[in-house]
Protein backbone atom coordinates (compact mmCIF):
# COMPACT_ATOMS: atom_id res chain seq x y z
CA UNK A 1 0.00 0.00 0.00
CA UNK A 2 1.07 3.72 -0.94
CA UNK A 3 -0.08 6.70 0.75
CA UNK A 4 0.36 10.13 -0.85
CA UNK A 5 0.12 13.00 1.23
CA UNK A 6 -0.33 16.82 -0.57
CA UNK A 7 1.45 19.81 1.04
CA UNK A 8 1.18 22.27 -1.71
CA UNK A 9 -1.02 21.77 -4.87
CA UNK A 10 -0.58 25.55 -5.85
CA UNK A 11 1.50 26.98 -9.47
CA UNK A 12 3.96 29.72 -9.07
CA UNK A 13 2.40 32.26 -6.73
CA UNK A 14 1.06 31.03 -3.29
CA UNK A 15 -2.44 32.17 -2.79
CA UNK A 16 -5.66 31.10 -0.95
CA UNK A 17 -3.45 29.57 1.50
CA UNK A 18 -2.59 27.22 -1.25
CA UNK A 19 1.20 26.13 -0.70
CA UNK A 20 3.48 25.73 -4.04
CA UNK A 21 4.15 21.88 -4.90
CA UNK A 22 4.98 19.04 -2.42
CA UNK A 23 4.08 15.79 -1.70
CA UNK A 24 4.78 12.85 0.30
CA UNK A 25 4.30 9.70 -0.82
CA UNK A 26 5.40 6.98 1.78
CA UNK A 27 5.05 3.03 1.97
CA UNK A 28 4.89 1.70 4.78
CA UNK A 29 8.37 2.59 6.85
CA UNK A 30 9.75 4.88 3.86
CA UNK A 31 8.83 8.04 2.86
CA UNK A 32 9.60 10.05 -0.66
CA UNK A 33 9.28 13.74 -0.69
CA UNK A 34 8.66 15.10 -4.12
CA UNK A 35 9.32 18.62 -4.90
CA UNK A 36 9.48 21.06 -2.26
CA UNK A 37 7.92 24.13 -2.81
CA UNK A 38 8.43 27.49 -0.04
CA UNK A 39 7.21 26.32 3.04
CA UNK A 40 7.58 22.96 2.93
CA UNK A 41 8.84 22.49 6.31
CA UNK A 42 5.93 24.00 7.58
CA UNK A 43 3.67 21.90 5.79
CA UNK A 44 5.29 19.33 7.30
CA UNK A 45 4.55 20.51 10.65
CA UNK A 46 1.14 21.02 9.79
CA UNK A 47 0.59 17.60 8.77
CA UNK A 48 2.69 15.89 10.70
CA UNK A 49 4.72 14.30 8.23
CA UNK A 50 7.60 12.77 9.74
CA UNK A 51 11.02 13.89 8.43
CA UNK A 52 13.23 10.85 9.83
CA UNK A 53 11.36 8.71 7.86
CA UNK A 54 12.48 10.70 4.75
CA UNK A 55 15.72 9.65 2.91
CA UNK A 56 15.39 10.29 -0.46
CA UNK A 57 14.06 14.07 -1.81
CA UNK A 58 12.66 14.01 -6.13
CA UNK A 59 13.28 17.94 -7.51
CA UNK A 60 11.09 17.93 -11.22
CA UNK A 61 12.88 20.74 -12.50
CA UNK A 62 14.34 24.55 -11.20
CA UNK A 63 11.30 26.50 -11.53
CA UNK A 64 11.35 27.52 -7.59
CA UNK A 65 7.61 26.86 -6.84
CA UNK A 66 9.29 23.45 -6.91
CA UNK A 67 12.45 23.47 -4.91
CA UNK A 68 12.77 27.04 -3.20
CA UNK A 69 11.78 25.22 0.24
CA UNK A 70 14.47 22.47 0.17
CA UNK A 71 17.15 24.44 1.57
CA UNK A 72 15.47 25.43 4.62
CA UNK A 73 14.72 21.93 4.81
CA UNK A 74 17.66 20.48 4.84
CA UNK A 75 19.00 23.23 7.06
CA UNK A 76 15.98 22.30 9.49
CA UNK A 77 16.56 18.64 9.49
CA UNK A 78 20.50 19.12 10.48
CA UNK A 79 19.44 21.71 13.42
CA UNK A 80 16.74 18.64 14.73
CA UNK A 81 20.02 16.49 14.92
CA UNK A 82 19.29 14.47 12.06
CA UNK A 83 21.94 12.03 11.54
CA UNK A 84 21.37 9.43 8.92
CA UNK A 85 21.95 9.60 5.30
CA UNK A 86 19.71 11.90 2.84
CA UNK A 87 19.67 11.37 -1.27
CA UNK A 88 18.40 14.12 -3.39
CA UNK A 89 17.59 13.56 -6.55
CA UNK A 90 17.28 16.37 -8.97
CA UNK A 91 18.76 18.66 -11.98
CA UNK A 92 22.54 18.77 -11.45
CA UNK A 93 23.04 22.15 -11.39
CA UNK A 94 21.05 22.16 -7.99
CA UNK A 95 24.37 21.30 -6.13
CA UNK A 96 25.96 23.92 -6.83
CA UNK A 97 23.33 26.10 -5.14
CA UNK A 98 22.48 24.25 -1.98
CA UNK A 99 26.57 24.11 -1.64
CA UNK A 100 27.10 27.90 -1.95
CA UNK A 101 24.03 28.41 0.32
CA UNK A 102 25.50 25.97 3.27
CA UNK A 103 29.21 27.68 2.59
CA UNK A 104 27.47 31.63 2.81
CA UNK A 105 26.33 30.19 6.48
CA UNK A 106 29.44 28.50 7.18
CA UNK A 107 26.85 25.79 7.75
CA UNK A 108 28.23 22.19 7.75
CA UNK A 109 25.72 19.34 7.84
CA UNK A 110 24.92 17.36 11.27
CA UNK A 111 24.09 13.80 8.28
CA UNK A 112 25.75 13.00 4.40
CA UNK A 113 23.93 14.55 1.80
CA UNK A 114 24.13 12.86 -1.09
CA UNK A 115 22.93 14.35 -4.73
CA UNK A 116 22.35 12.07 -7.41
CA UNK A 117 21.74 14.73 -10.95
CA UNK A 118 19.29 13.43 -12.98
CA UNK A 119 19.82 13.52 -16.85
CA UNK A 120 18.64 10.87 -18.98
CA UNK A 121 15.37 9.06 -18.08
CA UNK A 122 15.52 5.73 -16.32
CA UNK A 123 15.95 3.91 -12.85
CA UNK A 124 16.66 6.58 -9.99
CA UNK A 125 16.76 4.76 -7.04
CA UNK A 126 16.07 1.04 -5.87
CA UNK A 127 15.07 0.68 -2.30
CA UNK A 128 13.76 -1.92 0.03
CA UNK A 129 10.29 -1.41 -1.09
CA UNK A 130 10.52 0.69 -4.60
CA UNK A 131 12.20 0.94 -7.44
CA UNK A 132 11.70 5.15 -8.93
CA UNK A 133 11.98 5.68 -12.77
CA UNK A 134 12.23 9.25 -14.19
CA UNK A 135 10.42 10.32 -17.04
CA UNK A 136 11.17 13.66 -19.45
CA UNK A 137 8.01 15.73 -19.74
CA UNK A 138 7.47 18.89 -21.73
CA UNK A 139 8.57 22.55 -19.94
CA UNK A 140 9.88 25.55 -20.51
CA UNK A 141 13.33 24.28 -18.77
CA UNK A 142 14.46 20.54 -18.32
CA UNK A 143 11.61 18.58 -16.18
CA UNK A 144 10.97 14.92 -14.84
CA UNK A 145 8.39 13.31 -13.87
CA UNK A 146 8.53 10.12 -11.10
CA UNK A 147 7.76 6.58 -11.83
CA UNK A 148 7.13 5.01 -8.18
CA UNK A 149 6.17 1.25 -8.28
CA UNK A 150 6.15 -0.86 -4.82
CA UNK A 151 8.67 -4.04 -5.68
CA UNK A 152 6.87 -7.60 -5.66
CA UNK A 153 5.32 -7.97 -2.20
CA UNK A 154 6.30 -11.10 -0.01
CA UNK A 155 3.02 -13.28 0.12
CA UNK A 156 1.04 -13.26 3.06
CA UNK A 157 1.64 -15.92 6.07
CA UNK A 158 -0.35 -17.21 8.02
CA UNK A 159 1.34 -18.32 11.16
CA UNK A 160 -1.68 -20.35 13.03
CA UNK A 161 -1.60 -22.73 9.97
CA UNK A 162 2.38 -22.71 9.74
CA UNK A 163 2.65 -23.77 13.50
CA UNK A 164 -0.27 -26.59 12.95
CA UNK A 165 1.85 -28.02 10.54
CA UNK A 166 5.30 -27.95 12.36
CA UNK A 167 6.73 -25.80 9.77
CA UNK A 168 9.70 -23.61 12.08
CA UNK A 169 9.97 -19.91 12.09
CA UNK A 170 13.27 -19.96 10.09
CA UNK A 171 11.87 -20.87 6.98
CA UNK A 172 8.93 -18.25 6.99
CA UNK A 173 10.89 -16.39 4.81
CA UNK A 174 11.01 -18.52 2.03
CA UNK A 175 7.18 -19.63 2.50
CA UNK A 176 6.86 -15.80 1.94
CA UNK A 177 8.54 -16.52 -1.50
CA UNK A 178 6.32 -18.92 -2.38
CA UNK A 179 8.33 -22.34 -1.64
CA UNK A 180 6.74 -25.56 -0.64
CA UNK A 181 7.69 -27.11 2.73
CA UNK A 182 8.84 -30.50 3.50
CA UNK A 183 8.95 -32.20 6.48
CA UNK A 184 11.21 -34.36 8.03
CA UNK A 185 9.08 -37.22 7.05
CA UNK A 186 9.17 -36.13 3.65
CA UNK A 187 5.83 -35.13 3.26
CA UNK A 188 5.11 -32.24 1.55
CA UNK A 189 3.33 -28.80 2.38
CA UNK A 190 2.13 -27.00 -0.34
CA UNK A 191 2.51 -23.04 0.03
CA UNK A 192 -0.82 -22.38 -0.42
CA UNK A 193 -2.05 -24.13 2.48
CA UNK A 194 0.00 -21.44 4.79
CA UNK A 195 0.45 -18.30 2.95
CA UNK A 196 -2.35 -16.07 0.30
CA UNK A 197 -1.24 -14.06 -2.87
CA UNK A 198 0.42 -11.32 -2.02
CA UNK A 199 -1.38 -7.50 -3.43
CA UNK A 200 0.01 -6.29 -5.91
CA UNK A 201 2.42 -3.79 -5.80
CA UNK A 202 1.22 -0.53 -6.31
CA UNK A 203 2.36 2.28 -8.84
CA UNK A 204 2.17 6.23 -8.68
CA UNK A 205 3.25 8.26 -11.32
CA UNK A 206 3.87 11.80 -11.14
CA UNK A 207 3.96 14.15 -14.32
CA UNK A 208 5.49 17.37 -12.42
CA UNK A 209 4.39 20.40 -14.66
CA UNK A 210 4.19 19.45 -18.22
CA UNK A 211 2.10 20.92 -21.61
CA UNK A 212 0.13 18.70 -23.10
CA UNK A 213 1.58 15.77 -24.30
CA UNK A 214 0.37 12.60 -25.32
CA UNK A 215 3.74 10.97 -25.48
CA UNK A 216 3.26 10.81 -21.49
CA UNK A 217 0.50 8.19 -21.62
CA UNK A 218 2.55 5.63 -22.74
CA UNK A 219 5.10 6.45 -19.83
CA UNK A 220 2.46 6.34 -17.41
CA UNK A 221 0.53 3.14 -18.72
CA UNK A 222 -1.60 1.84 -15.99
CA UNK A 223 -0.90 3.10 -12.76
CA UNK A 224 -2.98 2.87 -9.87
CA UNK A 225 -2.71 6.71 -9.84
CA UNK A 226 -1.57 9.57 -11.54
CA UNK A 227 -0.80 13.18 -10.45
CA UNK A 228 -1.22 15.20 -13.78
CA UNK A 229 -1.23 19.41 -13.56
CA UNK A 230 -4.22 21.11 -13.99
CA UNK A 231 -2.79 24.75 -13.97
CA UNK A 232 -5.92 26.18 -16.12
CA UNK A 233 -9.87 25.10 -16.81
CA UNK A 234 -10.11 24.16 -20.50
CA UNK A 235 -11.00 27.96 -21.89
CA UNK A 236 -7.09 28.92 -21.30
CA UNK A 237 -5.64 26.06 -23.83
CA UNK A 238 -3.93 28.51 -25.78
CA UNK A 239 -2.16 29.93 -22.39
CA UNK A 240 -1.91 26.80 -20.97
CA UNK A 241 0.15 25.57 -24.37
CA UNK A 242 2.22 29.07 -24.29
CA UNK A 243 3.34 28.89 -20.43
CA UNK A 244 3.91 24.59 -20.68
CA UNK A 245 1.19 24.15 -18.80
CA UNK A 246 -1.75 21.96 -19.26
CA UNK A 247 -5.88 22.35 -18.30
CA UNK A 248 -8.10 20.19 -17.23
CA UNK A 249 -9.46 18.32 -20.02
CA UNK A 250 -5.67 17.33 -21.13
CA UNK A 251 -4.88 15.42 -17.86
CA UNK A 252 -8.22 13.80 -18.11
CA UNK A 253 -7.70 12.75 -21.83
CA UNK A 254 -3.67 11.74 -20.77
CA UNK A 255 -5.22 9.77 -17.81
CA UNK A 256 -7.52 7.83 -20.42
CA UNK A 257 -5.18 7.04 -22.86
CA UNK A 258 -2.73 5.87 -20.04
CA UNK A 259 -5.54 3.69 -18.44
CA UNK A 260 -4.82 4.76 -15.13
CA UNK A 261 -7.26 3.64 -12.28
CA UNK A 262 -7.60 6.89 -10.55
CA UNK A 263 -5.91 10.72 -11.65
CA UNK A 264 -5.47 13.35 -9.21
CA UNK A 265 -4.66 16.81 -10.26
CA UNK A 266 -3.03 20.09 -8.97
CA UNK A 267 -0.65 22.99 -9.36
CA UNK A 268 -3.74 25.31 -9.81
CA UNK A 269 -2.97 28.45 -10.99
CA UNK A 270 -3.25 31.75 -8.42
CA UNK A 271 -5.76 33.08 -10.48
CA UNK A 272 -8.58 30.89 -9.39
CA UNK A 273 -10.19 31.17 -6.11
CA UNK A 274 -12.70 28.07 -6.00
CA UNK A 275 -11.30 24.85 -7.40
CA UNK A 276 -14.51 23.40 -8.44
CA UNK A 277 -14.64 23.77 -12.20
CA UNK A 278 -11.51 21.70 -12.32
CA UNK A 279 -13.32 18.96 -10.76
CA UNK A 280 -16.12 19.03 -13.03
CA UNK A 281 -14.36 19.54 -16.44
CA UNK A 282 -11.50 16.66 -15.72
CA UNK A 283 -14.07 14.13 -14.48
CA UNK A 284 -16.20 14.98 -17.86
CA UNK A 285 -13.13 13.67 -19.54
CA UNK A 286 -11.79 10.86 -16.64
CA UNK A 287 -14.08 10.56 -14.24
CA UNK A 288 -12.40 8.38 -11.63
CA UNK A 289 -10.65 12.07 -10.96
CA UNK A 290 -10.10 13.65 -7.30
CA UNK A 291 -8.41 17.26 -6.71
CA UNK A 292 -5.31 17.40 -4.64
CA UNK A 293 -5.94 18.76 -1.40
CA UNK A 294 -3.53 19.95 0.86
CA UNK A 295 -3.39 17.74 3.73
CA UNK A 296 -5.47 15.29 2.32
CA UNK A 297 -4.03 11.82 2.23
CA UNK A 298 -5.08 9.52 -1.15
CA UNK A 299 -4.69 5.85 -0.36
CA UNK A 300 -3.23 4.00 -3.38
CA UNK B 1 5.11 58.35 12.49
CA UNK B 2 6.76 54.63 11.44
CA UNK B 3 4.59 51.58 11.68
CA UNK B 4 6.78 48.23 12.07
CA UNK B 5 4.88 45.06 11.23
CA UNK B 6 6.03 41.94 12.84
CA UNK B 7 6.24 38.51 10.37
CA UNK B 8 8.03 36.30 11.45
CA UNK B 9 9.17 35.88 14.96
CA UNK B 10 11.37 32.74 15.58
CA UNK B 11 14.86 31.58 15.52
CA UNK B 12 16.23 28.72 12.77
CA UNK B 13 13.16 26.63 12.66
CA UNK B 14 9.90 27.19 12.13
CA UNK B 15 7.81 25.78 15.40
CA UNK B 16 4.27 26.50 16.50
CA UNK B 17 2.98 28.48 13.61
CA UNK B 18 6.13 30.66 14.51
CA UNK B 19 8.04 32.11 11.44
CA UNK B 20 11.29 32.91 10.95
CA UNK B 21 12.26 36.45 10.75
CA UNK B 22 11.06 39.57 8.56
CA UNK B 23 9.63 42.74 9.33
CA UNK B 24 8.01 45.45 7.23
CA UNK B 25 8.71 49.03 8.50
CA UNK B 26 6.05 51.52 7.25
CA UNK B 27 6.77 55.55 6.97
CA UNK B 28 3.38 56.57 5.04
CA UNK B 29 4.12 55.58 1.25
CA UNK B 30 7.49 54.01 1.94
CA UNK B 31 7.45 50.63 3.00
CA UNK B 32 11.15 48.59 4.37
CA UNK B 33 11.37 44.76 3.96
CA UNK B 34 13.93 43.55 7.24
CA UNK B 35 15.08 40.16 6.64
CA UNK B 36 12.53 37.66 4.66
CA UNK B 37 13.10 34.30 6.08
CA UNK B 38 11.19 31.38 4.59
CA UNK B 39 7.84 31.50 4.18
CA UNK B 40 7.82 35.97 3.89
CA UNK B 41 5.54 36.19 0.66
CA UNK B 42 2.91 34.20 2.35
CA UNK B 43 3.05 36.09 5.96
CA UNK B 44 2.47 39.42 3.81
CA UNK B 45 -0.69 38.10 1.98
CA UNK B 46 -1.60 37.13 5.47
CA UNK B 47 -1.34 39.86 6.57
CA UNK B 48 -2.10 42.37 4.06
CA UNK B 49 1.47 43.90 3.53
CA UNK B 50 1.28 45.55 -0.03
CA UNK B 51 4.36 44.17 -1.53
CA UNK B 52 4.30 47.36 -4.06
CA UNK B 53 5.18 49.66 -1.53
CA UNK B 54 8.42 48.30 -0.58
CA UNK B 55 11.34 49.60 -2.73
CA UNK B 56 13.81 48.38 -0.48
CA UNK B 57 14.90 45.14 1.19
CA UNK B 58 17.50 44.87 4.01
CA UNK B 59 19.54 41.21 4.69
CA UNK B 60 21.17 41.45 7.82
CA UNK B 61 23.32 38.37 7.26
CA UNK B 62 23.20 35.02 5.33
CA UNK B 63 21.70 32.12 7.75
CA UNK B 64 19.00 30.86 6.11
CA UNK B 65 15.99 31.93 8.69
CA UNK B 66 17.04 35.99 7.55
CA UNK B 67 17.19 35.17 3.67
CA UNK B 68 15.41 31.89 2.53
CA UNK B 69 12.21 33.48 1.50
CA UNK B 70 13.93 36.20 -0.44
CA UNK B 71 13.99 34.66 -4.15
CA UNK B 72 10.47 33.23 -3.63
CA UNK B 73 9.48 36.90 -2.98
CA UNK B 74 10.96 38.60 -5.78
CA UNK B 75 9.90 35.96 -8.16
CA UNK B 76 6.43 36.18 -7.36
CA UNK B 77 6.53 40.56 -7.52
CA UNK B 78 7.90 39.60 -11.20
CA UNK B 79 4.88 37.56 -11.90
CA UNK B 80 2.72 39.57 -10.27
CA UNK B 81 4.13 41.87 -12.79
CA UNK B 82 6.23 44.94 -10.73
CA UNK B 83 7.46 47.02 -12.99
CA UNK B 84 9.54 49.19 -10.60
CA UNK B 85 12.89 49.46 -9.67
CA UNK B 86 13.81 46.94 -6.22
CA UNK B 87 16.84 47.62 -4.14
CA UNK B 88 18.46 44.78 -2.47
CA UNK B 89 20.74 45.93 0.33
CA UNK B 90 22.49 42.64 1.77
CA UNK B 91 25.90 41.03 2.25
CA UNK B 92 27.64 41.21 -1.17
CA UNK B 93 28.26 36.75 -1.83
CA UNK B 94 24.13 36.81 -1.71
CA UNK B 95 23.93 38.91 -5.45
CA UNK B 96 25.69 35.22 -7.03
CA UNK B 97 22.97 32.63 -5.67
CA UNK B 98 20.25 35.14 -6.91
CA UNK B 99 21.30 35.43 -10.33
CA UNK B 100 21.91 31.78 -10.08
CA UNK B 101 18.29 31.12 -9.04
CA UNK B 102 17.15 32.90 -11.75
CA UNK B 103 19.53 31.88 -14.36
CA UNK B 104 18.56 27.95 -13.72
CA UNK B 105 14.99 29.06 -14.26
CA UNK B 106 15.53 30.73 -17.13
CA UNK B 107 13.50 33.89 -15.18
CA UNK B 108 14.46 36.95 -16.72
CA UNK B 109 12.60 39.80 -13.92
CA UNK B 110 9.78 42.08 -14.90
CA UNK B 111 11.26 44.77 -13.31
CA UNK B 112 14.97 46.37 -12.54
CA UNK B 113 16.54 44.46 -9.35
CA UNK B 114 19.69 46.82 -7.87
CA UNK B 115 21.78 45.35 -5.67
CA UNK B 116 23.74 47.37 -3.32
CA UNK B 117 26.35 44.73 -1.42
CA UNK B 118 26.97 45.98 2.58
CA UNK B 119 30.52 45.51 3.61
CA UNK B 120 31.52 48.90 6.03
CA UNK B 121 29.74 50.66 8.66
CA UNK B 122 27.64 53.87 7.65
CA UNK B 123 24.64 55.20 5.54
CA UNK B 124 23.11 52.26 2.79
CA UNK B 125 19.98 54.51 1.19
CA UNK B 126 18.73 57.74 1.70
CA UNK B 127 14.73 58.41 0.62
CA UNK B 128 12.96 61.21 0.57
CA UNK B 129 11.90 60.26 4.28
CA UNK B 130 14.41 58.14 5.52
CA UNK B 131 17.93 57.17 5.91
CA UNK B 132 19.45 53.57 6.97
CA UNK B 133 22.48 53.30 8.15
CA UNK B 134 24.55 49.94 8.60
CA UNK B 135 26.03 48.57 12.05
CA UNK B 136 28.05 46.07 12.33
CA UNK B 137 26.71 43.41 15.05
CA UNK B 138 28.64 40.34 16.48
CA UNK B 139 27.14 36.91 14.89
CA UNK B 140 29.16 33.89 14.01
CA UNK B 141 29.22 35.17 10.19
CA UNK B 142 29.32 38.75 9.23
CA UNK B 143 26.01 40.16 10.37
CA UNK B 144 24.80 43.84 9.69
CA UNK B 145 21.92 46.10 12.60
CA UNK B 146 20.02 48.86 10.78
CA UNK B 147 19.32 52.49 11.77
CA UNK B 148 16.37 53.91 10.55
CA UNK B 149 16.11 57.65 11.12
CA UNK B 150 13.27 59.51 9.84
CA UNK B 151 14.10 63.17 7.91
CA UNK B 152 13.11 65.82 9.22
CA UNK B 153 9.34 66.77 8.89
CA UNK B 154 7.90 69.53 7.21
CA UNK B 155 5.94 72.06 9.65
CA UNK B 156 2.71 71.50 10.06
CA UNK B 157 0.91 74.28 7.78
CA UNK B 158 -2.41 75.57 9.02
CA UNK B 159 -4.18 76.05 5.73
CA UNK B 160 -7.11 78.13 6.79
CA UNK B 161 -5.39 80.94 8.80
CA UNK B 162 -2.56 80.54 5.57
CA UNK B 163 -6.04 82.14 4.16
CA UNK B 164 -6.68 84.27 6.79
CA UNK B 165 -3.11 86.24 5.86
CA UNK B 166 -4.00 85.20 1.87
CA UNK B 167 -0.52 83.97 1.78
CA UNK B 168 -0.26 82.01 -1.77
CA UNK B 169 -0.49 78.12 -1.75
CA UNK B 170 3.19 78.50 -3.71
CA UNK B 171 4.65 79.33 -0.67
CA UNK B 172 3.11 76.71 1.04
CA UNK B 173 6.71 74.76 0.94
CA UNK B 174 8.45 77.62 2.67
CA UNK B 175 6.55 78.07 5.35
CA UNK B 176 6.55 74.28 6.26
CA UNK B 177 10.60 74.75 6.25
CA UNK B 178 9.95 77.61 8.62
CA UNK B 179 9.79 80.40 6.49
CA UNK B 180 8.10 83.81 7.71
CA UNK B 181 5.91 85.32 4.71
CA UNK B 182 6.30 88.91 3.62
CA UNK B 183 2.72 90.16 2.27
CA UNK B 184 2.82 92.96 -0.71
CA UNK B 185 2.71 95.86 1.94
CA UNK B 186 5.50 94.29 3.76
CA UNK B 187 4.16 93.57 6.84
CA UNK B 188 5.89 90.00 8.39
CA UNK B 189 3.96 87.02 9.29
CA UNK B 190 5.92 85.45 11.56
CA UNK B 191 5.89 81.90 10.88
CA UNK B 192 3.88 80.50 13.90
CA UNK B 193 1.06 81.85 13.19
CA UNK B 194 0.62 79.73 10.62
CA UNK B 195 2.25 76.56 10.78
CA UNK B 196 3.25 74.22 14.14
CA UNK B 197 6.35 72.39 15.22
CA UNK B 198 6.74 69.00 12.88
CA UNK B 199 6.55 66.10 15.15
CA UNK B 200 10.27 64.74 16.05
CA UNK B 201 11.73 62.19 13.59
CA UNK B 202 11.54 58.73 14.58
CA UNK B 203 13.96 56.51 14.48
CA UNK B 204 13.75 52.89 15.06
CA UNK B 205 16.86 50.06 15.19
CA UNK B 206 16.94 46.59 14.11
CA UNK B 207 19.80 44.51 15.79
CA UNK B 208 19.99 41.05 13.93
CA UNK B 209 21.08 38.40 15.43
CA UNK B 210 23.80 39.24 18.18
CA UNK B 211 25.62 37.48 21.14
CA UNK B 212 25.58 40.55 23.94
CA UNK B 213 27.61 43.23 22.97
CA UNK B 214 27.30 46.29 25.32
CA UNK B 215 28.80 48.59 22.27
CA UNK B 216 25.81 47.85 20.53
CA UNK B 217 23.99 50.23 22.79
CA UNK B 218 26.44 53.20 21.65
CA UNK B 219 25.35 52.74 18.47
CA UNK B 220 21.37 52.80 18.73
CA UNK B 221 21.73 54.96 21.27
CA UNK B 222 18.07 57.07 22.19
CA UNK B 223 16.14 54.86 19.43
CA UNK B 224 12.67 55.46 19.75
CA UNK B 225 12.24 51.96 19.50
CA UNK B 226 15.01 49.12 19.30
CA UNK B 227 14.33 45.53 18.81
CA UNK B 228 16.56 43.23 20.12
CA UNK B 229 16.49 39.33 19.82
CA UNK B 230 16.21 36.88 22.80
CA UNK B 231 16.67 33.31 21.48
CA UNK B 232 17.13 32.16 24.79
CA UNK B 233 16.12 33.03 28.26
CA UNK B 234 18.11 34.01 31.12
CA UNK B 235 19.23 30.37 32.41
CA UNK B 236 20.34 29.63 29.14
CA UNK B 237 22.99 32.32 29.02
CA UNK B 238 26.02 30.47 27.98
CA UNK B 239 24.17 28.40 25.38
CA UNK B 240 23.55 31.62 23.84
CA UNK B 241 27.38 32.69 24.13
CA UNK B 242 28.36 29.83 22.42
CA UNK B 243 26.21 29.99 19.55
CA UNK B 244 26.71 34.12 18.95
CA UNK B 245 22.50 34.76 20.79
CA UNK B 246 21.62 36.76 22.98
CA UNK B 247 19.16 36.20 26.36
CA UNK B 248 16.31 38.59 27.61
CA UNK B 249 18.09 40.24 30.55
CA UNK B 250 20.50 40.76 27.89
CA UNK B 251 18.30 42.39 25.79
CA UNK B 252 17.59 44.15 28.61
CA UNK B 253 20.52 45.53 29.42
CA UNK B 254 21.05 47.30 25.81
CA UNK B 255 18.22 49.00 26.02
CA UNK B 256 18.39 50.73 28.83
CA UNK B 257 22.33 51.51 28.36
CA UNK B 258 21.53 52.45 25.21
CA UNK B 259 18.22 54.93 26.93
CA UNK B 260 15.71 53.99 24.17
CA UNK B 261 11.97 54.53 24.55
CA UNK B 262 10.64 50.88 23.84
CA UNK B 263 12.40 47.60 23.55
CA UNK B 264 10.70 44.75 21.38
CA UNK B 265 12.18 41.44 21.81
CA UNK B 266 12.19 38.56 19.35
CA UNK B 267 14.29 35.33 17.46
CA UNK B 268 12.69 32.99 20.19
CA UNK B 269 14.20 29.65 19.91
CA UNK B 270 11.97 26.79 18.84
CA UNK B 271 12.22 25.08 21.77
CA UNK B 272 9.82 27.21 23.93
CA UNK B 273 6.22 26.86 23.11
CA UNK B 274 5.23 29.55 25.68
CA UNK B 275 6.78 33.45 25.48
CA UNK B 276 5.72 34.82 28.66
CA UNK B 277 8.76 34.27 30.26
CA UNK B 278 10.85 36.58 27.62
CA UNK B 279 8.70 39.32 28.40
CA UNK B 280 8.81 38.82 32.40
CA UNK B 281 12.40 38.51 32.12
CA UNK B 282 13.19 41.57 29.86
CA UNK B 283 11.08 43.70 31.62
CA UNK B 284 12.57 43.11 34.94
CA UNK B 285 15.62 44.71 33.68
CA UNK B 286 13.91 47.37 30.93
CA UNK B 287 10.56 48.17 31.38
CA UNK B 288 9.08 49.20 28.78
CA UNK B 289 9.43 46.25 26.51
CA UNK B 290 7.12 44.21 23.91
CA UNK B 291 7.27 40.72 22.45
CA UNK B 292 7.42 40.82 18.79
CA UNK B 293 3.88 38.97 17.47
CA UNK B 294 3.66 37.88 14.10
CA UNK B 295 0.92 40.07 12.71
CA UNK B 296 1.39 43.11 15.28
CA UNK B 297 2.16 46.27 14.15
CA UNK B 298 4.12 48.55 16.25
CA UNK B 299 3.75 52.35 16.40
CA UNK B 300 6.81 54.49 16.73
Amino acid sequence: MLALTILGNNSAIPAYDRNPTAQVLQCTDESFLIDCGEGTQMQMSKYKIKRSRINHIFISHLHGDHYFGLIGLITSMSLLNRTQDLHLHAPPQLEQLIKLQLDFASTQLNFPLHFHGIDAEGLVVETNKMTVHSFKVQHRIDCWGFLFKEKKNPRKLDPERAKIYEIPSAFYDRLQQGEDYITKKGTIVPNEEVTTEAPLPKTYAYCADTVFDESIAEKVKGVDLLYHETTYLKDLQERAADRYHSTTVQAGAIAKKAGVTKLLIGHFSSKYECLDEFLTETAEVFENTELAIQGCCYII
